[in-house]
């Protein structure tokens, strides 16, 4: 196999980073901020100063020594004012990004926040005006984009290569939650998640559209089901139930600025899929699918080759000359889940050490919620929406 | 390779034909016919009496020869009302359907009718109801029921295989016409076609879900889009230009009779899907889907196998042991779309010949177009629509 | 979707046909003589005169009407000496090619024989020997050459679409008789089959090798390997057995006399596997793949694409512009075993109508056979074998 | 998405590290020491003491920066003498293993070395037998035999999910010096790499198969090609050429211990394909295959299961019930390339950690080189050889 050459830049301004939530995204952000390094020649260095969660101390503290966090805190409301933090990435649930983003923002911090950015569309509106106002760095967590294959996605839409786009189709199809045994977490709780499969997947489709192609919603009517209505407290407590306030599955029709249709799906009743992240659109001149469940792959139809040869070409994007470069690894090497949050993260840093603008921004985030939004009040309405 | 049996049982009954058509789907038939006994060893002789078109009488014998037909019409009336024919078969724009139905249907023909059974709800209402005051067989031709895959699903979900049906989803793309310079054909024209890829391809998906789930659509929230709005004349004529009447993309979200969801895409602007006629039924045990781009295989996820061995199992659906038999050909040696045809056709003659009920028949076709217009109603309308 | 034009050109020379077998080759041969008219325009009429084989007169007639015979046969010789035959159809296993070949030839009739030529490699000289000295036309049935997805390829290699030949992988897998209980049929028996998966499998694999690439093999090394080396008389005696006497596995390594490499396996012990006859033909400027499961789709590689675009294309073989012309359907319709059949006897009958060179004849079978021979000795002897 | 428990258990024993090594494989042992700890909790603390490598200082500095060295040496023999260091990783070519590896086992270090163990089997006997003779923990890095699904692989044989095991078919094949213009690197001159595709992609087939089956290789014939001759001294130099020593394609049949038959083929010739690892084996009760090329599932086809039903089922092996437990994702969140060299060390470090015994060992890369070493004779002298 050939070899990659690794260099390493001189490294002068230091990112000191405080990461609130410790569960699935928690963990995500800290693999990232430990390894965003080694995927690029960061122009800066990172200070992985404190984590903080509602846990014990001993837990924090193994947390912390695994990771690498230098500190623990318990209480995000001391992590954000500390003065030896330069950017906060927050990943807990909804309910808690704008409190903990409006002091972040406010206290000069960068901000890393997960998405959906908010569980309302004026939290969100709340939170992207109050980073507008600053010169602070802001990113919505879309890292989806940061899947090579998706972003070349993007890139090969802007060059033309499938000509005007008609159409988008994308679904986001899981199964984790699909058998009633499933105990609650905290993700079927309106309160605290905003939505379920709604803002949990459907909002990576949503964004991944905007992103590919560059479109504007401009309308929708939408459908919302809760499937399984209540739960087991806990898999040791299969009789004592819980009702669930979110949706199973949601759907929405839509139309786009330029006057393209657009067909979404999302569900977490869909045996089999495990991460069935799907997008797929229709250009005048040709198409382009990706699903994260092949994630290193984008297929591309060539309606200007000759007809004799016109087939999907699977795509392994991780070469070097595709976004991203590939890391350290050779073409067809392969990333994992984890890897796309260590480029988002690493691009990030990047942005922040170099004062450039960022995408997806909390700009993003917020038309993003626009549109769940909309598909929530159109569904809720039973009438299509404008946005 | 292991041999398959051949044999014909002695053939007493003869069923005598005369088919209205010659295009696409009239070939389809013609070849279906010619080739019934094949498949399955029919309890009855077929003779191809004669085949009805405007065309020259050159082009007409030329045809006839060319399938076996014995004469040939140039008026339809005519062949409906001719005493040796038994069965008429309606290969023509759905314009078309109710007359000729309602004719053959007064003159005592058994028919087999194309789908979309008609162009209207009310032309449909009609056909049924000629045909259930008789005692006449009546086939509307949703031929992918007779894939053998799919009615693998049908059955599998029958035998409980996926549990309780939470969710359709159905897509049906093609890229035919999505040149803007493919010239006018009557499937563009609202007055002979009724509609466009709504009732051409959407009409099978809608078909497909009702065969294999048994579950009834109770409403509906569709749109629909003319993409090409207008089209050259002819191939050789790009400048004349007409207008499109029908839609290129339909789509639309629906509830179910037990309460399901379910999300229906079709579109004829997806480059590089070429009969990408797709359905996938998600219930609380499992999980099927097929698509006929792969027309032999059906995938089929199973919940309640070990965990460690959960995965979408792909099965080659032309064994003996799958519906429709396996044809003269070892399991894996696969069937092309000319052979859908065979198979319903052999089964429908079959039915009429042992005087048994027959699947799809008007009620299907009806039950079909309740949906579809429906659908039309609800996106010319802009709101749900309950069935 | 759009129509195909059917048109029929006045026929006038006719050719009159002689099967024998009428088992699971004997049916495609009869299917295909009887439908080739609908797939190609003729130039020239088909009647089928007589079917032959070993069965009672009832199980003839049967088959004989349900297929279109005017009559049958039950002794070979008679069959090749009707003076009303213009063309034997081989269809009868390995041990019978030569004599009735040889017998037709001195008829002066042309001839269809099955794959693989003959038994032994004396036995096809003397076959391609007799032929070769007459103006009659002669086919050795390799009916994959007749996907238009296998053809698709030689074309595209013929135009440098892969530049030069390095390596040839080719795989044919098949599990029908890996159960040890599957009884004796005559392919188990050497005195009748000459081979097991070296003749019935493997020689295909070897032609499409010749076909594609229109390289020679110049040396092999092969293996062979009996793994259920008895089998149950009969699927109800299961106590009572048979020896096996042919091969369930062979595989050969290769060089071509162009310097390139080639690897060959065939197993009929390959669960899962139900007709996986795959080809690979890696070039300096490209790769190409086909693989019977997929029979309509050729994958093409292209090297000489810009780096971020390379990627397989999945090219739905079957647009009127491919190999073959699509027959009467439109692109993506799809085409099934029996079709190939159809194709290849279609293409044959022109012909001889036409007076025109065909391939695969009798050359290409005896090509195949001093390869099947070489390998099989150098199974026996342990060493490289040169041809 | 559900949340996995992440804990991390108080920790005791430190190993502290060296390395040999920066190039690929030190970027990937460097990666995986580092994140170790976060795949798995493990028994033990790492510490990263020193990278060894022949490069400027300041690039060494700058390598042991980015992934967390807290020293660097320029000679191996000073790095293996340091008494700060428990354990040796060996990340060079092949001809430095056994002076390096005799060097650490003398001084007493843990040892593990990349594949192939050496670039002969004499000297992979040498360094087996220094090893055996201590108590020190060592591992040859057959990596993907930490891909999740390849482990699966594994447990299903033993459980016998696929009964005897029949057959075995391996395919290694890439394209990254496909081309003539690709320049020369050490892996293509047999001084350093030892041999070409044999050793660096051939070695990981025949350990796959030794894992996953438990067989051992009795007897092989192979065949090796170089089929570019020569190649650009560098990128820059395309008219100045060195001669290539290795091969570019090997390949060999095989019989195992229980009389199973193999097929390998090994290739850099392969347009299209970037990491094709590919592996089946077919047993009397079920098949198995895997592709690194979509590393984390896992294809298995059952004969038990009621025929309508089989077909192989693809399984994404990530779930936390599967080998290696899932690390910290959800099951569908996928590993990449570099996971499996972090689930490899922490499960070498965890035996080390507990005193238990560790597999792959110098064992495995022994019994991998006396086929690596009989395949190549086999070559070079036209014959069978056995092992």
């Amino acid at each position: 196999m050939y070899e990659k050459k690794s260099t390493t830049s001189k490294q002068q301004k230091e990112i000191r980073v405080g990461l609130v939530g410790h569960m699935f995204m928690g963990v995500a952000h800290s693999n990232a901020y430990r390894n965003a390094g080694i995927w690029n020649d960061l122009p800066c260095a990172v200070s992985m100063q404190a984590v903080c969660a509602k846990d014990t101390e001993e837990n924090l503290s193994a947390f912390a020594k695994k990771f690498g966090w230098q500190s623990y805190e318990r209480e995000w409301k001391i992590l954000v004012s500390r003065e030896d933090i330069d950017l906060i990435s927050v990943a807990v649930p909804g309910n808690l990004h704008k409190p903990i983003v409006l002091e972040a923002l406010k206290n000069g911090k960068h901000v890393f926040c997960e998405k959906p950015l908010a569980n309302t569309l004026a939290d969100a509106k709340a939170m992207y005006d109050a980073a507008i106002d600053t010169s602070l760095a802001h990113c919505c967590g879309f890292s989806y984009r940061f899947c090579p294959a998706q972003a070349l996605a993007k890139e090969m839409v802007n060059q033309g290569r499938i000509g005007n786009v008609n159409h988008v189709f994308a679904r986001y199809a899981q199964d984790w939650p699909s058998s009633p045994d499933f105990p609650m977490v905290w993700r079927f709780d309106k309160t605290v998640a905003g939505s379920g499969s709604l803002g949990d997947i459907c909002a990576h489709s949503i964004d991944a559209t905007r992103f590919i192609t560059g479109l504007n919603f401009s309308k929708v009517i939408g459908q919302m089901k809760t499937v399984i209505k209540e739960r087991p407290l806990s898999a040791g407590q299969l009789k004592a139930k819980q009702p669930v306030s979110v949706d199973d599955v949601a759907q929405f029709l839509c139309e786009f600025d330029n006057g393209a249709t657009g067909c979404f799906e999302a569900t977490r009743m869909a045996p089999g899929r495990k991460n069935y992240n799907y997008i797929e659109v229709n250009g005048d001149a040709g198409s382009l699918f990706w699903n994260f469940e092949e994630q290193n792959y984008l297929y591309y139809y060539d309606k200007k080759k000759p007809v004799p040869e016109q087939g999907f070409s699977k795509i392994n994007a991780t070469h070097e000359l595709h976004p991203y470069g590939g890391g350290p690894w050779p073409q067809g090497h392969g990333i994992g889940y984890a890897d796309t949050f260590v480029i988002e993260i690493a691009n990030f840093l990047t942005a922040i050490a170099k004062g450039e603008s960022f995408q997806p921004n909390f700009l993003d985030g917020l038309e993003c919620q626009k549109v769940l939004d909309a598909v929530e009040r159109s569904a809720n309405e039973n009438r299509w929406i404008d946005i």
